[in-house]
């Protein structure tokens, strides 16, 4: 029996997605869950990892127990047992065909800051910038990294990714008050890329640097910069056939 | 040397405004900061109590020292010695016959609650709500508020008040996407007035409480509920002369 479910957390207090020897990752306090609910240790795969601090509004995971639960008593007995800072949001019985990982086809990421005085219900969920951006100079500067594009400037080491080339399908500010939203879909995300992307986009919207040349020069030597993990948050994952 | 300070805090970790033997308030740690940055005791007097649990976006408070620092140092420097849950957002040189209690004439509280699944980022921070409810319900209810009542229906025990007549200047609840947010403002707060309320207008909504029959019941038994401190911020005091 397979279970998709879709997790919402808020990654503070993790050392990221993924499993460590001593535990501390949201995904070890999933397996803890799901072992105490199900009697079953089972790996649970995620969409894909999130880094220390990085938040997730809709991550999707997979495991496999052998034991049938209603769809209802999974989400619910599962956030029994999790710690609150994660929840499950609803679980589906899926084929095994269905990898939260390689059936992936898009994911979107969202990186969230404020403008404004430092307010402290707000700590390590924004970035704070002292103050508004120019809105129209950054969304013109994000739509340069819609399409098909060799990212490898927006690249951290040790990612392990076989090829660099990722398509953007879009890529946008919004801005609601003082919060200021940036959204990009992409068909897979390089190491750290968002938080690179980001901490460009930035020093565009300054004049200091242009999206498209730095796309072109294919060299993370020119963009040092990663801006904080406690802005970016893994939105919501989609796969083949859903939503399109 | 007196100055006036408007301050953001997450109420968290911190069992309220008010000086405990123990620590543990916002006040003890912001007058520890005072005496870290101008090497005196003083006690920082705030326009009002916060219980714990409790936020605040604009409190206000006051504090005599012998010494005279320029504002902007005395932001800076408070900020450098207070806990990142408590931030300065400006200060002001005030004449002594300024109090930040005794002053304030008017105060604004807002009740933020979020519908929809839980999110853990906003943990904490909003009364989760399972679903949205009737805006155009709720916001005639608040609107009974609106006047000079005696609010005794909503006064906990404890608060030590000379009078439960109070004036409420406004009350209204706005919409924002899955956030819904409750302001009111008025010439003063009994103890938990507004939980008490935002308790009696969500039973309002589902057709259970009337909330001129309740103010007129007088009667804290007519309304026992309790809305969780983590969802309520002191927005803003207004004091004589400003904003007006």
């Amino acid at each position: 029996m397979r279970y998709k479910i879709t997790l919402s957390y808020d990654g503070t207090g993790f050392c990221g997605w993924q499993s460590q020897p001593n535990g501390g990752s949201v995904q070890d306090a999933v397996e803890q869950a799901v072992f105490k609910l199900f009697g079953e240790r089972s790996r649970v795969v995620g969409s894909g990892r999130t880094d220390a601090g990085v938040h997730a509004l809709g991550q999707v995971a997979h495991f496999d127990c052998g034991k049938e639960l209603p769809l209802k008593n999974v989400t619910g007995g599962l956030n029994a047992y999790l710690p609150s800072a994660v929840r499950v949001l609803s679980a589906d019985a899926v084929s095994t065909d269905f990898d939260a990982r390689k059936s992936a086809k898009r994911k979107t990421y969202m990186y969230l800051m404020f403008a404004g005085s430092p307010l402290p219900v707000l700590n390590d969920r924004v970035l704070f910038l002292p103050e508004t951006p120019n809105m129209r100079e950054l969304d013109e500067q994000a739509k340069k990294l819609i399409g098909t594009h060799d990212f490898a400037t927006f690249m951290a080491a040790g990612g392990g990714a076989k090829t660099s080339v990722r398509t953007v399908y879009d890529a946008r500010f919004e801005r609601d008050g003082s919060f200021i939203e940036f959204y990009i879909t992409a068909n897979g995300f390089l190491y750290n890329m968002v938080r690179i992307i980001v901490a460009q986009l930035l020093k565009a919207e300054r004049g200091g640097a242009d999206i498209a040349e730095l796309i072109e020069k294919r060299d993370r030597n020119c963009a040092k910069e990663l801006a904080p993990a406690c802005g970016l948050y893994l939105h919501d994952v989609v796969y083949g056939g859903e939503n399109e």
